[in-house]
């Protein structure tokens, strides 16, 4: 249930009904718009009713029962208005959301030795990235496949950042080596196959690095928010949701259906920043460049996109990965629709 | 199987080779492109040699097999060229094609009367639309609901030709009736449902008028194009290949799954020409615009936008439509997305 | 809305209320149970409150809303009884439904010639087969796959029956073929790509002959029963539906996901008989047998099963066919399964 | 790659063989058939030639390459012959696999109490099931639900294996917990939303109890047979597939499309044995019997079905979850069907 206070509601007067609601058995959170001050309540709602809850207060504007599964990810409980991700880089801060410039996270599917990763690092770097992607811990359909070189993984990683500044995304696949990735991630990716790996969400949502929460190959936009709603529960709402494709019945030009869609509808179904991923969104690198024109064309915050020095000895996903000169070459095809819409970042 | 010919092929070489293929059996189609000629095989080619074709006359450059099971729709068959669709209107020629200016196609789902069909059509032209879409005879799950005017709405789709000069495009679903819409239409549609209703193909495959080809609910990249190719192979290659969103498991929000990486996929498979319909590929209005900007950045060469005076009282498809008001500001929107891939048509 | 009258309701008063029904501008279907009648009422009844509805008539017992958009298919609309569909054939009449014996029909794919189908007419009865399937007009993905002998073929199937006495199914796939298919066929067929060619549903539903309505790749339960009531709405009661594989994510192994679980959800959804066809629902013949004894498990009231007797020459679907030795294995096998239903028919 | 020995080849020459590829850097893995020894090579096998590895001894019968992605678990592995999982509980030793009579597990989705794991445990026992069935740790939607009583539900697993004898399933879904939960489970189940957490499966390859591992919601065939794989690469290969519906553009009427195709599929894939649960696989009560019937007609090894004591009140799946009146009823039914496929167990 969501309390929508009256603009120029006294602090005092919030404070009141928060502790009523806290006596009540409910936990309120407080969310401070630019405007109006809105009080969500979790708990066991079902059996409030709006009109009662009305009287509590002359401030109160207005109570709406939510009746989506998700709370904390709802537009709503931001009273309408989008939240941004914020992230400290040694390059400065960069912002996901759906007010800032696109934001472009770029690199390899896997981290594979140390020149690889900060030569990676340079291009995209000059290309215009802000983030470097790289996986130490992968999850491989066999387990006969390169399995990540996990922890010095992070080092190589680390070493990429001291040389560039970039910022580090990289995936946690275990509990167990949560603190680890942490310690060198500036945001911890939670992978397609593990959106729904519900310990590992509550950990990701009880530590303070913002989370990239890949989409589920058959995760419905239900699924998805209630998974990123795990991770708000615990604490942590700096969670940037990302679309790489979904498995539909026609595999044979496509790895996955890249599901456009979804920015327009979580738009008005969340508060969340959005990320779209061509590259395992489509699974051939050729196809990368039309699926982000058509990303940003269609409005998302942030783009991921897999690049790699030598495509096709990679160790992992090579016929996706673009080259540093294709990704050169494709920066300055987003940028000119990035311009169009308004939200290429000034160089 | 393909012959490439050489440059500067002599005219006379190239019929012989043509006389010899329908000697052995064979159906040769001369391709002549800008640059090069081409020729095609139709017939049993499984059992011909590439490498004793190439000894037919020192003029043969190459002889390819084509491993697709599609031939006159592959991009090979035109030497890697594409081709266009050129539909004579009132208002004179329209070009739907790869090195042309977008086209956009609006209005209504059904055809209700002739105030709002010709209404509808004089505000979609002032928009910048070229064509007109409506329904005559209307596909519906349920019997119960309204199965469009037939005959006589034929008869008011020519009407509004008559008032504004624009192209028509209306469905056909039976063979039955294909010579009346045939009278009427610019362009023949076969409608999703009816992608694989082969006699249907075959009809429209031997009448003049060019088709646009929706794709199936459940048809892959392949059995869209083979229907195609059911068209292409009575004779007809005038076919626009349109995506109006597949099947998934995820219809809670969106009522089919846009697939919008078509566009890159189909560019590398086949020469004929692309529309995109954002308006049934998402199912809700408010959705088209994002998509629709999503498909010019990936480089469709159309689009077709459901447009109705007064949605809210349409008789069939109401949600997914724009009002011309709201269709007016889409082509404000959609201008400026086609001028930055540089195929906004001069006003 | 449905019109449950009490046991015993003498018929003047029921004619009445069907002539007062008539009155109000709706048609009225009286369907006889064996203990009540009950009066469907077809049109417009949105505003009907069933309430008022009520007091029409001292020997109404309730008045039901029908919520499910189908009507006449909807067991509601029988007050939950199954309904049969009896088939004459030179052998007898043969009935398909709920409370009879197993039906089994049984044939190749495609009528290639007079020898072979009737070789496999005659092994497939002295297997235990009633009924004959076999396409004359054949639905094929390329235009350069064999398409079926049309016409002749009916003949050829005709000439099956007079050898054997069994019933024949074969497809029609277009309207204007309709009346030479249903001259020769016992049950005509609406394939799987036509289960939505609503011009062809309806002029099934307005002959005689009994339908078998396959089910759509991507149709939900709900499309499915609203092509029957298609059928149903133009007169014609006598719809069997058959399962024969839905499309999902997996073709690795199997062509078609096959959907058992509409078994026993149609025998709450709908009255109408059940068939399942586990050679296209598999596409693969050693994945046959299984499906079969699953099937009759699960409450199939028939089955459809491919045989051709040489299937490495099949012109078509020649990896689903079983060879007649093989079927006759099978049929061994599913009278094991039949009996352990007990619904096996006696010898 | 994997080298057939023939009959009665003498132990020193198949040791020798192994010594020999050990040395070449290859893992053998000798598997002792009741005819004949094979040895499995694990390694980088691409480049060897298997006609020279025929050389290697005149013992070998031949060389086969495996094309499957999958090694360890693939029928040809054990050269044809079926795996089975010898689980030790109170009761005795239960055994699953295809030459052994079916097992049924049954129980709740949720430990709720001790009374009622307890009670349930004696009915579905009375009834004839071998295990009981109960998450103490839940994989649930959403983090307001029911998550599981955790580390005390195990022990009320405990009380319940105490009273009964029956054997004790139950999921892990954090390598954190899998310490405790393998003492107390007989057999660790891997839920469908964990099929591909590579870290969990390595843990529990490398553990002792046998492991139950669920298809995924969109797992292909191949995802699912790799999954096990990952379990037998670390030594354990006491591994049973359990289908429980996949994800599919249909759910109005059925919470997953339970895909009964893959026991045919899996028996010619794979020696490992397999468990089918129509309590998940259509996600309705109802729908369950036929559903069960018509898995053991299809060959399932074993069953598993959700019982509650009261359903309507269940903390988790309710709606799929029978009475324990119900579920005696249905294993009357069943013994119908397990005595007609000979695979009954004797009471």
């Amino acid at each position: 249930m969501i309390i929508v206070m009256k603009s120029g509601a006294p602090t005092d007067e919030i404070e009141q009904i928060c502790e009523e609601m806290r006596g009540r058995g409910f936990t309120p959170e407080k969310i401070v718009g630019s405007h109006k001050v809105v009080i969500g309540l979790v708990g066991e709602t079902r059996a409030l009713d709006p009109d009662a809850m009305q009287d509590v207060s002359p401030w109160v504007e207005k109570v709406l029962r939510v009746e989506k599964p998700f709370k904390r990810v709802s537009r709503e409980y931001r009273h309408g208005e989008a939240s941004e991700v914020k992230i400290p880089t040694l390059n400065g801060v960069v912002v996901i959301g759906e007010k800032y410039p696109l934001t472009v996270v770029a690199g390899p599917c896997s981290v594979e030795n140390e020149e690889m990763i900060v030569e990676t690092a340079r291009r995209v770097k000059a290309a215009g990235a802000s983030f470097l992607r790289g996986g130490a811990y992968k999850p491989r359909t066999s387990p006969y496949d390169f399995q990540g070189h996990g922890e010095s993984g992070l080092d190589l990683l680390a070493a990429a950042r001291e040389a560039t500044g970039l910022g580090i995304i990289t995936e946690v696949m275990d509990t167990a080596d949560l603190e680890k990735v942490a310690e060198v991630a500036d945001v911890v990716q939670i992978g397609a196959r593990n959106m729904q790996n519900f310990p590992l969400l509550k950990k990701v949502g009880a530590q303070a690095k913002p989370v990239l929460l890949k989409r589920g190959m058959a995760a419905t936009i239900d699924d998805w928010l209630m998974a990123a709603e795990y991770i708000l529960s615990e604490g942590n709402t700096n969670v940037i949701l990302c679309e790489r494709g979904i498995r539909t019945f026609d595999r044979q030009y496509l790895r996955n259906t890249i599901d456009l869609a979804v920015i327009p509808v979580l738009r008005t179904l969340t508060h969340l920043p959005i990320m779209i991923d061509p590259s395992h969104g489509t699974g051939w690198s050729s196809y990368v460049p039309s699926m982000a024109k058509a990303a940003i064309a269609a409005g998302t915050d942030s783009l991921m996109i897999e690049v790699h020095p030598n495509p096709a000895k990679a160790l992992s996903d090579g016929p996706q990965s673009l080259t540093p000169t294709q990704f050169d070459q494709l920066m300055k095809e987003l940028s000119v629709m990035g311009h169009a819409v308004g939200r290429w970042p000034e160089s």
